[in-house]
């Protein structure tokens, strides 16, 4: 009844949609949570602007807003909303006059509580679209709820409110997607078990942002000028930040949980990452093909450590939560409201190029924008006080894709006037004009074009349209949320216990949050100013490592991962004196899963080794094909020798793949690596040796209760381990004992029993081989973490 | 009498020294040249600065001036110049008064013509020191004389005016040592019949620069700020150059000959580049470690190319040229005023920074300056425009030795507030205060640490108190200056021909001199301006390149550079289209002289290529070890392998060494190699194979008369060369033309003759193995250089 008269009116206005137009079907609206904050702040309008825009499509639509609240009050408290949307500027008073209150009378409140609840909506969608003769296009579904929510009303929408065949679905979720990767992995098993992957329609409003919609457009669009400079020949480094002045008052029991790393750098600063360094799809527009590039961008990132963020906390941050949270006095709360995280991509086009990802409440200023900054590759022989100068190649070259607030105050696409005048699409992008005395990243903006949206939108608006045409690629996918996910888990594992900068907050923090990038890893520029410090928080040294003897040699004791850098510092020093005096170092690598860790740590922050200079050789192989995932070579090249330069001579793997077979002893592969070794390394005596211990006492391939290799002139030996491959091949114990230095690396709680045993044993190799290890004229050092050290 | 006559006044005034001072000895200074141009404006100030500075220093000293001219006239013309000069500005004019005429009666002067008028001179001195009754020192020759004097002067001095043992000599030479290497080489050998090393002090008045000179002890006393930084991980940049206002006018006659690189960049630019890149030997002012370490620092430079350089003439020197030196109106000078060029190092160090030397005649402004540049590694929290901004570590950083001129007009060094506070030696250097308003390199002066020096000092006066002080490190060593041409002199070669960009000269530059890097190379960054080219001095474009047929197959040709640049992103594209579609690309390579300068440009300007996904194979082997130098991989793994990273596994030497021996038939290495590519290779059939061709038309080892390899089966064969080493292995014919693609790399002049035999032969592969390369399926394209193709 009420549809009729409105599509009465409709008729009537002439400049409306005819009855054919209305044959394209019709479009039912639920939104779950229609009187909650963000349904008020942006939905409905963001609702009430699709109908504007799309009332003469030949769709018609009816609009149900839903919540928990009883009918009357429900009513009330959204009519409320309903009444006070505003006409958009460009909107002629009288046209949207009208048209919100045919909006009005297209809107209907329910309340959804029960089964049942959703039974009966179900029902009354059918009955009016029968009423009215109408056949149905879709059903939106917009989760305006929060995620504990999200299950019951998943199974509900499914088993009662799906719509005819022909027709489509599609709900729409709003974050947070789950809090670290094992939960969101839960809760899309959930969705899946009730949406096809099609039907669902995750929400990140950055997405919608102008200035970040318009990147993958841009870069499209700009092929001729990027494709060249695109890369990390001509990129110095990328920005991505979103800056807030607001702190979390007020939300402290959302905020408390998540933090700003998973607020805003998990999603929001992350998608607009992906849309700069991805590889452009040569479609812009199919969804399935920018996910798999998206997904192939996020595979190529390198993982993150520690040390590859800076954490802040706002001062008052912590008594906002005692209160609002009523926690003791004396709670600390460990959740960063600032972070600055550097980001590498080890793909071939942006390898090495620095990815800054900063965002932080109670700063300075508001602003949002993603800036990539070119390398300065020119030389301008004129003096600059003697040119003429708007043109200089020798200024600095930037594009922005400035998101909003800050000194512009607009959406706005900038390219530095040096660079190249970009191609922009006509209707949505104009060029703008700001007040000439403002500078943007340190140059007036007379120095860039500047491009702002012709029609200013709102990100819901833009997203709401964007469901309403179906565009997913404005929207997160499951394996695209993983996949993020998966990339910041083990940092927010790493950093739960990382003591935090306390900031002032405002205009007060100066120079406290500016951070500098050392060797891939990032730290506060200023030292921590004691008197900003809570005692409270101090916490012990990271890098205090304990000193002292094990079986009579020295030990090296720290937390696993300052043990590793130790560990790596230790070898560089050992192979460049060893260089500076024989000319080249012979280095002996076990497998394994402990030296992984350290294989990568030299790989990535022991830019001076020599590794030029530097022979490397196995300790132990397993009897596999050298491409096997099993292989300790494989492992050993994986996590370091494809990062560095070793020269191909200097590369030893085990011959245990001769003639097309594995460790068969009349090839003589044990013979064939001691004369290598004896060629090569002066009296058979390497350098130094990397060991490890097994739980039962192994070291190298050297197992308990055989004799193989323990003893005896075999410099190589074939031996049977006890657990699968069971076929190895292992220097022997007298030859490991020739060597110039040994160092032993264990790590973790598995190896506290072992070491324990080995503190108080002598020199039983029968029983326990590590015990036989003993360089007769050597060094033997050990590197055993806190946690096999005391359990 | 002279002599004693001075010394009674010296006695006579008390606060001069000794005559137990004057028992250190006595020392006879000949300058040869005594009227010329260097000698007016600086020697002789220099000398009469060294005899007021150590005076009281124990040695009494006489002068001696010497020319062609006769003993009359000379005498004029040299007393002349001795009257006219200054006392410096720090020295009371009493005393410089009284020592300025002592230096006057310790001065004469000789005519040096013939052989006896040398050992006339050296019975002069020889004379007035035994009427002295003193001991002999030393003698110092200053030679400022043009160079093709200097083999007769050299062989008059060694052989007539050789001190008594126990005194030392010191010859004095002035620039220019040579024209390239090879007359560098033979200059210096001719000097070493006469000299021994230690006694020849070779000028470059550069490194008497008081802020060049400082460089090596800025680095020493600076080791704790600057070990971290000192590298290519901080460095962005470093810009040596020498900007001149002056043109050649009046000197073209020198000119002409030798233009800038000669002139500036070979000589003072270079050894400035030295002292920032050399590593820092233990101890600074011990002359053997300086050159050690700069020796060390010239082997790692990376050579340079044709590109590595842009070159400018301004518009007035060819009719300056043609006026003094008498030329045509139509002649045509190819002689560069101005050069920019980018040196790279291949040491760990420096491996990636840009070095860039600039010079130039008739420019806008005179200035010299060593600048470094740092890289911004910082990320400011605040905004620039909230905070305070004297220390921000996002401001640029930069080390700045000033040499003189320019905005500062005084030598200086400067470092960035935000860097550190330098160590400063107090006596000798002060920190100074500019004018507030000047900018220097973009940023106010006051964003730098500044200081000067305490007393400025003409160079020549620096230099010739170091002759005085036997400090040679001071000087160019034959080894350094045959290090330095060996450097420059493959760049001078390659240029001879090269366009030169014509420039007005003065302030109208403008940009026209402005030039970007890319790829390594370096290119003016404005398009040639029309308007000011000479319509005579259009050359045809060296990218000019013709695609032709030869023995109906495509036929790329050009000059040799431009024709290896097409073929290397010809195969650039071809691995990049095959891993898109395949995920890995099979190329086999021939060994031999032709493609090393292939395997250097695309390690060095082929960034994008899919190494990762890229299988290396050999197509030919020479039975040598892998690590010999004639051994085929050994070059390819030297001049691309090692810069590039393929993994291990997709690397495939041929197995020419089994078992410790060389291409032993029962070792089966051919049947190995041939059964990796089975294993590994779709079908055998390589995606793109490399050939070279002999002059006897041989191809892969596949050789004229001899039938192995050419048909059957075997896909790799054992094979006897005619030359040594006789013993090969090589991918057979039928192998060969199973490939995809099949590229054929033909260069120089040696190659015209069987170029010109097989545009007109047919299959013929006994006669001529390499007629027999026909793909079955695949593609053959000849790249044949305009040498081998036009003779």
């Amino acid at each position: 009844r009420m549809l009729r008269r409105v599509l009465c009116t409709v008729l009537f206005m002439g400049a409306l949609p005819s009855l054919a137009e209305v044959s394209q079907g019709h479009i039912s609206v639920v939104l779950l949570g229609a009187t909650g904050d963000l349904a008020k702040k942006y939905l409905w309008q963001g609702l009430f602007q699709l109908y504007m825009d799309q009332v003469s499509s030949g769709h018609s639509f009816t609009f149900h807003g839903a919540a928990l609240t009883a009918l009357e009050p429900g009513q009330r408290l959204m009519f409320d909303v309903l009444k006070n949307l505003a006409c958009p500027p460009d909107e002629s008073p009288n046209r949207c006059a009208v048209l919100k209150d045919q909006f009005l009378k297209l809107s209907q409140y329910h309340q959804l509580k029960t089964a049942k609840s959703y039974t009966l909506l179900n029902r009354e969608i059918e009955t009016l679209l029968r009423q009215e003769g109408l056949k149905e296009a879709g059903r939106i579904f917009y989760f305006s709820v929060p995620p504990f929510a999200y299950t019951e009303i998943a199974r509900h929408i499914n088993s009662s409110c799906r719509p005819p065949p022909g027709a489509w679905l599609r709900v729409v979720l709003e974050k947070p997607f789950g809090h670290d990767l094992e939960s969101a992995q839960q809760l899309a098993a959930e969705l899946t078990s009730f949406f096809r992957e099609e039907e669902m329609y995750r929400v990140d409003h950055y997405l919608g942002k102008q200035a970040v919609a318009h990147i993958l457009p841009f870069r499209d669009q700009n092929r001729q000028f990027l494709d060249p400079i695109w890369n990390r020949h001509h990129v110095e480094r990328v920005e991505v930040v979103l800056k807030e002045t607001v702190d979390a008052k007020g939300r402290t029991s959302f905020y408390e949980q998540y933090g700003v790393i998973r607020d805003v750098l998990q999603n929001h600063l992350t998608e607009a990452l992906m849309f700069l360094t991805m590889e452009l799809p040569a479609n812009v527009s199919k969804a399935e093909e920018v996910l798999q590039c998206k997904l192939q961008a996020f595979q190529s990132l390198r993982g993150l450590e520690k040390n590859s963020a800076v954490l802040g906390q706002y001062q008052a941050y912590a008594s906002q939560v005692q209160e609002e949270l009523q926690k003791a006095q004396d709670y600390i709360s460990t959740t960063p409201t600032f972070a600055g995280v550097l980001i590498h991509s080890d793909s071939l086009r942006w390898e090495g190029v620095p990815f800054l990802l900063t965002s932080g409440k109670a700063l300075d200023e508001r602003v949002g924008y993603v800036r990539v900054l070119f390398k300065n590759r020119a030389y301008c022989t004129q003096s600059e006080t003697l040119r003429d100068t708007r043109h200089s190649q020798c200024k600095t070259k930037q594009i922005i894709f400035y998101i909003g607030h800050g000194a512009l105050n607009t959406p706005a696409v900038l390219v530095s006037r040096n660079l190249f005048r970009p191609v922009m699409p006509e209707g949505s992008w104009r060029e703008a004009v700001g007040p000439s005395d403002l500078h943007i990243f340190g140059q007036p903006l007379s120095d860039y074009y500047v491009y702002s949206p012709v029609k200013e939108r709102d990100a819901y608006s833009v997203l709401i349209s964007n469901i309403y045409h179906g565009r997913k690629d404005f929207f997160i996918t499951t394996e695209n949320l993983l996949a993020s996910w998966g990339f910041w888990t083990p940092l927010l594992k790493s950093i739960s216990h990382q003591p935090l900068r306390l900031y002032p907050g405002g205009m007060e923090n100066q120079h406290l949050l500016d951070f500098e990038m050392v060797s891939g890893e990032v730290a506060f520029t200023l030292a921590e100013p004691v008197e900003l410090l809570n005692p409270s928080r101090l916490m012990p040294s990271d890098y205090r490592s304990i000193q002292s003897k094990f079986r009579q040699n020295p030990l090296v004791s720290a937390w696993s991962e300052d043990l590793i850098s130790q560990l790596a510092s230790d070898i560089e020093n050992t192979a460049s004196r060893t260089v500076a005096r024989s000319g080249q170092f012979h280095l002996a690598l076990s497998g394994g899963s402990s030296p992984v860790v350290l294989f990568q740590r030299l790989a990535r922050h022991h830019y001076a080794f020599p590794w030029k200079h530097t022979h490397i050789w196995l300790v132990d192989e397993r009897c596999v094909p050298l491409t096997d995932t099993e292989s300790n070579f494989f492992s050993l090249h994986n996590h370091l020798l494809q990062s560095v330069r070793v020269p191909y001579f200097n590369v030893h793997p085990m011959p245990v793949h001769l003639n097309q077979r594995l460790c068969v002893e009349e090839d003589r592969g044990t013979e064939l690596y001691a004369k290598e070794i004896m060629a090569l390394v002066a009296n058979a005596s390497f350098d130094l040796v990397l060991l490890g211990v097994g739980a039962d006492g192994h070291t190298a391939s050297l197992f308990p209760q055989s004799e193989n290799g323990l003893e005896g002139a075999q410099a190589v030996v074939l031996t049977e381990s006890p657990v699968k491959p069971h076929q190895r091949m292992s220097l022997s114990l007298p030859l490991i004992n020739k060597a110039r230095q040994v160092f032993v690396l264990v790590l973790g709680k598995g190896k506290h029993d072992i070491t324990t045993l080995l503190s108080r044993v002598g020199h039983e190799p029968r029983k326990w081989p590590i015990s036989g290890v003993s360089p007769s004229s050597g060094q033997l050092v050990w590197y055993v973490d806190y946690e096999a050290l005391l359990g």
